[in-house]
């Protein structure tokens, strides 16, 4: 990597199925321009990276597990609302266009190198293990890890 | 443009009446304190720079823009909650103080000269067409026009 | 301060706790690794720099001051609902990890010298006085105070 590689890191925080989209847009946008870029998966965000399989250890963690199960396949509407819009229009904007895009959006920033950097601490509170994430991951890391990153980025953004 | 102008690029992803006030304040202080603004609008935050007229071409799409109607006038608290707050109490507060002041930040910041650029794919998605859109936008254009934009900007924030 | 100081400044508008968890996380972090680090606090952010003490002048503020009450112990899931999951899961996994650690996140936050700036515009919306701020509050700003320093800064965050 050259010393002028220009660097765009993205934190995925949100699950939502319309921000997990507009966030692998961006990244995948901003890795076919040459930016070397890493999105870092924390909270709500690891759904995205995980496979579809049951985590969680103890009771509540494997409840967790199957109410907020991962895989992003399993991203969509069920879980939220779209600003009041009812269920069945989401899910007609997303059969039109968006829902069989996210998983053929993760396999385009698969390709095109885009770093997965897994939060530890928010798999630690929801009892997600690294069995529990697609093999694509790059690493699982602390919040230092993200903040090294975004410092030496031209675009950080928090989704 | 001179070489070492400031920029400062905005995702207006939200359409939430809160975030897309924070927004215009951010943009139009940037733009007020000398930087080049630009403020790319997508998915709900589209709402922000279209015409009060219906859109959508089939059915759901009309539906979908009736429900979701476009119009900085018409952003506002029935579509949300606030935090469990009552919708009479942020009724309240905007009567108070907020809502005379969306359509005046919309025009502070034509004023301004902030660019505005609407989210192509989002249009396509939701079925809005550059008609519906305000004349003051300056283009209908993809991820790639955000991402250069961003790249070579001090401050880049998604809101 | 050398003039090769790197600088984060983040914007806490969220008041839901796993954003203000995610912003205290980074700060914090940030921080620590010798970064220069500011966080700006507006609308429901806000919350986290309240004194546990009733807001509000007028009928409809002081009845937003008892809804929105301030003070970082009080970020809880009564007013959300994380993405489906039952409150009392949430309550669960504050339990195990987060409720405890807010308060000690801010108290690492003033003891690594974070800057806390509070936004005056939204303070005076939702009339909320400097009085209702906690001490270590460094100041009561304007938005240009927050470009200012956003500008200057390798890393913008917008949480």
């Amino acid at each position: 990597m050259s010393e002028d590689t220009q660097k765009c890191t993205i934190v995925m925080f949100s699950g939502d199925m319309d921000k997990v989209f507009a966030g692998f847009i961006i990244a995948t946008t901003a890795a076919a321009m040459g930016m070397e870029t890493t999105m870092f998966f924390t909270f709500w965000g690891l759904k995205a990276i995980q496979k579809d399989t049951p985590t969680g250890k103890g009771l509540f963690g494997r409840m967790l597990g199957i109410m907020n199960r991962g895989g992003i396949d399993r991203i969509g509407p069920s879980r939220f609302n779209f600003g009041g819009m009812g269920r069945w229009m989401f899910k007609k904007m997303m059969k039109d266009q968006n829902v069989a895009l996210l998983p053929e959006l993760l396999q385009t920033a698969i390709d095109l190198d885009v770093k997965f950097l897994a939060c530890l601490m928010s798999m630690d509170v929801m009892e997600i293990s690294r069995d529990n994430l697609i093999d694509e991951v790059d690493d699982v890391v602390g919040a230092a890890t993200f903040v090294a990153e975004a410092q030496g980025s031209q675009i950080q953004l928090f989704i």
